[in-house]
């Protein structure tokens, strides 16, 4: 058993996993190399807590866990997740934000792309097959939960590789999708 | 795409299901039929919303819900759902409390029990193999969320014969835990 923070983005108990990621760790994500270059390479971009009851290759089994996009941009775009397909492609996925406001990018195999906004309040399913991405197009922290099936694993080398079909940059001050000129 | 009233146990959007079960849908679920008998059987005793997004044979999909629990008894017994196995028994489950007090009981296959206390916040992972009913314990609705495999599926028949190994009961106002003496 644990305990939810719920609008805080927090998980306490026995057993919590934790990982962030910061600028250095986000080379080639965004598409502005000269200035993610240019920033502080210790700049947190979003951090992620979750609990693994169950072993990763239970098939039947679930994890359950919450992401903190923080505010920001890397030249023009905002800060994201690297976004990810499972590995087993045909395992769902939940997301339900809490705080904030952004956009959730998807994509499927032939990589056609569409997105859902992201409000506290929203859920969000995420279909097997399709790749998925959490922008941050707020002035807030954007937390968001999950849950998804504990073999579902993930690739995160597609994206790597191929990137998604559209970023969100600013324009303006506000978000805008544009289609993808580089991975 | 849907809103959820995370505090208020309520799914906005299309394609919300709905179901509630009244004293009268409940007959043999509570120890005491003479007490059971006595009620009015138009009370609620719990009421569920929840989306499909995906076939319910679809393998890899999830479902998501909420149940709201009355507070109440029958006789001694405290208001609480039926209770079931998933009929793919392997799949797992998240309940998380988010109003009230209660209890979740689990029982595996070969009858051996445990629970659960719920509060606010509380999350609980069920794993495969394990029945699940929630108790509620207190004086006001239990609302909790949940998260389950859409080719899950609900195997009741299994509780409806035999019974869970234990019962919730008010001892002087206390909730006890009481081993069953019928199903």
């Amino acid at each position: 058993m644990m305990e939810l923070d719920w609008l805080g983005g927090k998980i306490a108990g026995e057993g919590v996993l934790r990982l962030s990621k910061k600028i250095r760790d986000l080379e080639d994500v965004f598409e502005d190399h000269a200035a993610w270059t240019s920033m502080d390479p210790e700049t947190l971009v979003y951090s992620v807590e979750w609990t693994q009851p169950t072993a990763q290759d239970n098939e039947g089994g679930l994890f359950w866990g919450v992401t903190v996009i923080e505010p920001g941009r890397v030249g023009e775009e905002f800060f994201m997740t690297r976004g990810h397909f499972h590995a087993k492609r045909d395992r769902g996925e939940y997301y339900t934000a809490v705080q904030g406001t952004g956009m959730l990018l998807l994509m499927d195999e032939s990589r056609s792309g569409r997105w859902e906004q992201m409000t506290p309040g929203s859920l969000h399913y995420i279909p097997g097959h399709t790749a998925h991405r959490v922008v941050n197009t707020g002035q807030d922290p954007l937390i968001f939960w999950a849950c998804w099936a504990s073999d579902a694993g993930h690739d995160y080398g597609t994206i790597q590789r191929e990137g998604f079909s559209h970023r969100v940059i600013a324009s303006e001050g506000s978000p805008r999708l544009v289609p993808s000129t580089q991975p």
